[in-house]
């Protein structure tokens, strides 16, 4: 059950990749040419999104089937078919770009993920997203995060209160800060502040948010911090964190680190539809043109 | 004057992170608080998505103001600031993540573009994107490699015909195939004939379309099909094509290459706001979390 | 800055009001016609939603102007007028039902609550509300609450973790429902779990959640919850509230006190709009009909 | 058939409820539960909204299916079941809070509308709602109005002409306000006019409308117009309404009363749904909380 | 104030028109060029869609500005210039189609109505419009009647019953569907009956409804209905009108005559708009092309 | 497979007949009535529509089935039925006339269309449409175009440049605007120059477009322009072109005719939906009225 927003993705996708209609389609394959395609990841990695493909497929036309090969999160060694989709060659044509890229760009995210969490192996640490992901895809990106191994950080501004500098400035100081959003948020939401120093943190402490964000500390200041706190609330540790630095963090003993790269960085894997028309046994390699 | 898509796309993404509102400013920040906010790039490269920021801005509040500081399409060599905004702190520290998010990934693909555009000075080569672009996003990557300096294929299924092997082994070979788009398609719609072997070329020079892609041909090929186009019909090279390969493909005697990885394989350019907010000297530092 | 589910449900009851055109009013005011009027409620209570009143008038018409006379939260003791509007009086006479009809309600909402909360006066426990909203008014019924001095519990189904009897059930018990929410739930949820006996209670405890809510239970057996967690973990009352139990619950100890009536039992309060238009004297009593 | 307008309604109502999706299913109950769930009211009255509860779940999720056990309108005097839904556990549970809130509101009014035209019987007047409904419900409420066996008042601004006291004043009297609408209206519009004084019913007789409403005129003065009205026009009492008078206004002898209290003052009824989950024989409680 | 309906056909004739943007204009004109222009009925007519053309300008771009040079439903003899606009030039130029398209259907179905309603001068009838409009178009093309002179008939299916052969065979006659829709519907709606011979005129007339038409019956028949009618109930006459048989219909003592040419035969008048852009005396003539 | 344009098209067409909904049919059908009904041409003439009148009814209700009696497209030169439709009574009597007014006009201006090319038969020319269609039913009369055996200019303003006077003007010349055309648009887009004299046919031709479009020139101008581009160009007549003087343009040798009366002056073809109730033999006259 995807929700709303994705389906308004989905169809803003569509429409801007078919438009006014597949004119190729339209003139080259003759109506009614029925068709069986094979969605293919081309390298190894962490399949994501194939519930997003099956959504683009039916969008577009609601007859075309859609049978996954493998679960969503499976990890495939090889270039290895994933699923395959039947039903009218013009709509399976029509969605193939569309849903390809979606199947790419999920399927990278996961994947990167998994090597970052893989990295955390043994330690405390769970590997936290940001909210640097491409506009219009927030849950897509934090849900092949999740695929990956990985953990959501807030998905919006709405969800959580996270206090950064410049409301500590504004407000006068943290303990007011939180003091000020202790009365104001609901129940469900959980407040957390930003420290950039170990004097911020102490004030922190006193004040007593649910979570404490160390940001762009150095390794050394990261574990007086944890050493301080002593698990009084949970750290998480943020700022410019690549996949080297990872262990080296998670060894600082903080609970959590975000990692902006897993959705701003990963890279698309490379995914193909190969497509078998009634008529005759042709095969179409998806090209990189057009 | 950005299309109806890219305002659907944004209010999109401003939807899916301020949600029901942002509960830290809302909490934290006085009422009435004006903010004046610099947008800066934080590494060398192009900008791309100024207009875009600035609708994003106007979107959520058509009070804040924007001021550009540099062109759009601008180089700049350092650290840069390159647009001030100034209004409601609460409208801009709601928009701020959504901007940046924009703007880091336009001027990604804007500065990758540029780069591989130098790689063709002196050739007779022109640079083309693809439809392998983020769904939801088909304006702005295009947009952005035109900002880069490329030039844009087709936009969609829909504003020219692309005729791929499928296509061909359905309509029982390429002369069918091109006669029967030309006898479909409008007065606007050029018609493309996707070739993988001198055989196929041979045929499709034939049947006379208005430009042929030669589909992931080793470069020796593509030297031969040149020559045996002899100018009769442009020529556009695709397949796999990586910074390090265009110039030796440019060198053939194509008139155009197409790259995916412009748009896909593009990474996000470092951005940043700084905001000073009225009551106080307070300048945030845009963190990695949440 | 109301969010755009606010906005949605403003353009949906304009639509269904104003629908093709107010036809009396073209039919019998003459173009061109200005008015001022004035907003009143006709008796005492607390205003909420003048910003929705304000927003319902420049969706029909920018230009028309919106002055409020008292701050919204206002107590007012005596009929009062609470705010002025200007401009056509075709555009005013339009908007007039469906703005009033946001104020009545949310303006009961919210003095309903202040009572409430005005049981709960010397008490340890925190006035919620609940997801029993009208629906499509889920953002403006919890709004009124605040206004009214409540807290809102959940926004929604996303934005905590709320463990039923029948969750407990198909999980196996409460120690591992509480596990598989942990397991599962961004960084940013809290969780809660629902108990109906003292031996769930117990369960609860052990399983460590963020809230416990305490089900229907009577007064006695709440005292003991009271005792029994000791602080440990907030407790939440629900069940049947009403204003007359509301104190003797709070007296138990409970942290929180749940009540479906401030947004499904309320009543609107009466408020009118009085139009002068430009040519005449003239005064409209909003009546009842039509 | 529900009109868009209602559909849009549902749309917003779980957009709102379900959001980014329901967490605490999604965490605890296993993918692919089954579940079968009863409808009930608690307490008598007349049911109204079967139809838009069954648009709820299927706009939410196709594949649920629907039984009501009792006939739209029916009256039920004890506690009852009023409907099954089956399905997917998570596409029930995800649904039920935004059907029991639509469905208790549309009872509720159903019930109250049926008590004030018992208050009619034997007299000739028709009871009529009025445009003080919740904004974005106009036509629901007015559907349960119709089930509750009230008679429906104009729909909008656009159905019909309602010439009030400041269009009589703007045009000069009621004669000419009566003849502009006159000129202007199309075939189907009726033209109502409202008078408060025995001299204003007097020009209305004159003018020729096809409806003349007395406003907040006492039972005396009603008495005396019905008798000099003479049946020439009908004639609607308004102002004010309560259960308590209808009845005293009935026997003047007008022909219809509105009462914006059957939609603004109606208190919703007591509804819950208790779901079988398939795993085990858990049974869910509707709680108040969250 | 243009209904909301109205709105969202003008951004769906934008939408459809200018696409991804006016690549012409993009190419060729530099930016920040300004532009006034002249919008010209090139034969004469009765003007209608002045407000639609400012409208379609606005949408496309606020700035724009617009001046009619004539009063909306101003009889123009020659051609003649009814408008001016100023702003970007590339503004004008891409909303230039859309807006001469719809003033040049609005001003023809008006002037035609105005021919029509010509005819019918002396005598009792009046001209209605019919259900035969343009999908997307009901409210602009019924609006372009009354400019025209013409009166509406109902809007839609909604807003007046109106009783066809077929619901009377169903209903089991002509008094059972006449007391069935009198009691189903609501106070604003008036009840038309549709017969087609004497027997079902005379069966109608004791059935009591608020209008009776008259379905393509002869001249003397109708003359006879008249007669019998005996001004008990309006008649309105419908059925192959054309501009010739007008008279001789309106002459036999209808009361309305109906009329689906007036909204499905209607020719489009000829408009231009004739464009001054700053940099130089060109004046483009709307060509015929592309 | 119809685009999203043409759905959105038939959404609006519908709200704005069907509304609060079809009272006419709620108060007279019985509930659960089925019905049959034959979609008739009661002219001679070409089909083109039934994929729209399908959809329609589709969606309006998905379970009414729709059975074509003859080919889109086939030329009926009797009254003939065309299409069968079955399904509740309500839903089909709900979408009849918004069937029936999409259905005449595309018939109409495929027959317009098939009569107009006719004219061309023997000639090299080609028959062309223009943006000269009715807004929001651009895509749809292009389509009706194609059904009649013409052919589609470009769609809008984005999918192909069509330089005009005043482009020129503004750009210095013909060759200048050719060339920054050239130099900005994309690979698909053609370019398309227009010109009213010879001079500026000669500059055109050096210029090198993709087209040139003859505005407005008489016959024999036209006759030496296509002399002396001697086939080095495709050229395009345009500009008040009717059915008489089709032949001796094309005569002249150009390669397209553009029209605008295709879309702007076909009349609609006379259509009827008559229906089978199931309880009685009744049939429905679709008559002219309300």
């Amino acid at each position: 059950m995807l929700p709303r927003m994705v389906h308004q993705l989905i169809q803003l996708a569509l429409d801007e990749d078919v438009g006014r209609g597949d004119c190729t389609t339209a003139a080259v394959i003759p109506a009614g040419t029925q068709a069986r395609a094979v969605v293919r990841l081309k390298q190894p990695g962490r399949v994501a999104g194939l519930p997003v493909v099956e959504a683009v497929f039916h969008t577009l036309d609601p007859t075309v089937t859609f049978h996954p090969l493998v679960p969503e999160g499976a990890d495939v060694d090889e270039p290895a078919a994933v699923a395959t989709v039947e039903g009218p060659a013009a709509s399976i044509l029509a969605s193939e770009r569309t849903a390809l890229n979606f199947l790419a760009r999920l399927s990278g995210i996961a994947t990167f993920t998994r090597r970052a969490v893989q990295e955390l192996a043994g330690t405390r640490a769970r590997l936290l997203d940001t909210r640097k992901t491409t506009p219009g895809w927030r849950f897509l990106e934090k849900y092949a995060v999740r695929v990956g191994g990985g953990m959501n950080h807030r998905f919006g501004l709405d969800d959580m209160v996270l206090i950064k500098d410049n409301h500590v400035a504004l407000a006068g100081g943290v303990a007011q800060a939180v003091a000020r959003a202790r009365a104001a948020v609901g129940l469900s939401q959980k407040i957390e502040v930003e420290v950039e120093t170990l004097e911020q943190l102490e004030a922190a402490l006193t004040a007593g948010p649910d979570l404490i964000l160390l940001d762009n500390m150095d390794t050394e200041t990261m574990r007086e911090a944890v050493a301080r706190t002593a698990r009084r609330v949970p750290l998480e540790a943020s700022g410019n964190m690549s996949l080297g630095r990872l262990r080296e963090v998670a060894l600082t003993g903080v609970d959590y680190i975000s990692m902006g790269a897993l959705t701003h960085t990963a890279v698309s894997l490379d995914v193909s539809l190969d497509v078998d028309l009634e008529p005759g046994p042709a095969t179409a390699a998806a090209g990189d043109a057009g």
